[in-house]
């Protein structure tokens, strides 16, 4: 945590790739009331679009991932956040489908978020910005697929953590528009323990002095202690205590015996320290924040009298794979099997695989045989049967 | 976290209560190969010592707690952390038994610790405070004991979380000196997870401008917002996934609709807030980082070639009870079987429980009356059969 560079100046210098322009002539009214026009929303695609546009995948990506979910990302260097699920002959197989993921509304790799310009001001909105829910990114989302790719009609809408909740939240809202979700280690709503990590997060970067009421770009700082922080806090909840014990139980990192001091001492201290340094070079502070609270305010039940069926009840033509992680503590199975439940309730078409894993909550995002080919049979049989 | 005044003020004005001095004559050498003398060591007492002194229960604390075991506490003016258990007629019954419970080295109720003025510089001695372990903490005690109290044997050691580390390694180091041992919610060794969120905490109070490279009682400041960080990590980890569900959900704290912001919306962020906020001003930030890597060091089996039964080779004929408690997931059964594994494989004297809990962590300081009355079974029959 000693850099000197921040984030605004890296991600200036960097290349965003694809950004469509959306809401141009039709607002979009968000959650909150307020509403946004002009849009600007970062993409990427894999695979080809066929002539009936019979074959389109949505992905949904995770809190801290964005568009780059198959290519090299610009920024990090590093392969798509699914490179190993998504390409020709993969278990999303781009032979076949038409692929799109698009940086969520928030979100800080392009799409319209806290750090783009407030054309009001000529400044980054920072807290300006205002709160979007999960409701308001699949908003964008529909939009975005209407008005630039002229896409009314999806095959597949397919998302782990956070883009599981943009995948059920699509299927629940606009029903008609979809033939089948995949919802993987995701939730129907955030949970309390799951609120109480974000707020630890939240917390911890506005407590940074160079957080400065969100204005840190305007100050040329960068909460980036804040920032690895939260991060640490929240890598600890992606892995299960099993998988700590085994990839560093107690090892210490360089001696044999303990420095008996503060620096880091233990692997898992530099392995959190690592994640925390890293995460500051790419993600954005104010992004944090709105996308996690995004996530906090996700209920489907909530918006239905409690009742998560009634969130489903014109899904039951939708085809659902809900797919969980055996030792995933941060969204466990007993959240797939609530969805599960609630689609069963109303008829709807629902399958269930919980995946035997031993690295918690990562382990969607990990090379695993048996997640790829649940999600590949559930997408090949149902493009089989449609076509 | 908008507070003004800081721990050191508020501790200046209250009671501490009683202090020994030890150590005078026979400096204690840390593990860390400093030596340490004169050491200021607060205590309480409950109960009253019997002619032959057999009847002594040395209590352990666990992190934050302190020696106000079972009277009310002078900064926050709460009853003792086991003041249900301890007491007439009680599961520590004070008729019979004397307790001693001390604020542990490193503390901040009293004890020598990093607030403490060292006397080479007539000023706190914040990072200039040796590194300490759980069997230094012991060292103190059991000199403590000795030089205080002349008492050389122990009835019982009794502690919960830190607390049966503390127990442990007496029992380890010092089986010829106590007659039998219970362990609540413990562990031989802190896990990786467990050395995760204490980095998470450590990381927050020293990313705070207001610690100053742990000097701050002479820059009049505190790093409360650190502290209070720390503390709502340390908060999510005592309590149970189940047990935040049912105590809170996803209930909001004053209104029927979310305030869609970033302050107080959720009762969970509210309780934890309030941990934060109540945790400041008690507790002080360096004795935070301190205790919190000593239970980092902590690993009987480590000292012994990572065996954690030849730890206990020579306590054969010391009694051992063993309680863990069903959902807590901090210091899960398992790492209580792992003590009973090694205590069975060098034939000690040891009995297990597992209480059916839904508090997780916390539970071993609530109102139990299973957990009350294994305690109590333990000491009433080992008394009976010791006189």
């Amino acid at each position: 945590m000693q850099k000197t560079d921040f984030f605004g100046k890296k991600y200036q210098e960097c290349k965003i790739g694809k950004i469509a322009y959306i809401a141009k002539e039709k607002p979009i009214t968000l959650s909150s009331g307020e509403s946004l026009s002009n849009i600007p929303v970062a993409y990427q695609t894999y695979g080809k679009l066929n002539h009936d546009k019979s074959n389109v995948i949505l992905l949904g990506h995770p809190l801290t991932a964005d568009q780059y979910a198959a290519n090299k990302h610009p920024v990090t260097g590093k392969p798509g956040w699914w490179q190993h699920l998504i390409g020709r002959d993969l278990a999303i197989d781009t032979n076949k489908f038409f692929v799109i993921c698009a940086n969520v509304l928030g979100g800080c790799m392009g799409s319209h978020g806290p750090k783009e310009l407030n054309p009001d001001t000529k400044k980054p909105y920072a807290l300006d910005f205002p709160i979007v829910t999960i409701c308001d990114m699949v908003k964008v989302q529909k939009q975005f697929l209407e008005e630039f790719f002229a896409i009314e009609k999806i095959f597949a809408l397919i998302g782990g953590s956070m883009g599981g909740m943009l995948a059920l939240e699509w299927a629940a809202k606009y029903p008609e528009t979809v033939d089948s979700v995949i919802s993987v280690a995701s939730a129907a709503k955030h949970t309390a323990q799951n609120i109480a990590f974000h707020e630890i997060g939240r917390q911890a970067i506005m407590a940074d002095q160079n957080w400065h009421q969100g204005n840190y770009i305007n100050k040329k700082s960068f909460p980036e202690k804040g920032l690895a922080i939260a991060r640490m806090a929240a890598h600890v909840t992606y892995l299960s205590e099993d998988a700590l014990a085994e990839k560093f139980g107690r090892n210490l990192q360089d001696k044999n015996c303990p420095s008996y001091g503060f620096n880091i001492d233990f692997q898992i201290e530099s392995y959190l320290h690592h994640q925390g340094m890293s995460f500051v070079d790419r993600f954005d502070a104010n992004s944090y924040l709105y996308i996690t609270r995004a996530m906090d305010y996700f209920d489907l039940a909530a918006e239905n009298e409690g009742n998560l069926s009634l969130a489903f009840k014109n899904s039951e033509q939708v085809k659902f794979c809900i797919i969980s992680f055996s030792d995933d503590w941060l969204f466990p199975t007993s959240e797939s099997k609530a969805i599960l439940n609630a689609l069963n309730f109303v008829g709807a078409r629902a399958s269930f695989a919980q995946i035997k894993s031993d690295r918690g909550h990562d382990s969607f995002l990990l090379k695993n045989q048996e997640f790829a080919t649940v999600m590949n049979s559930f997408l090949e049989g149902n493009y089989a049967l449609r076509s």
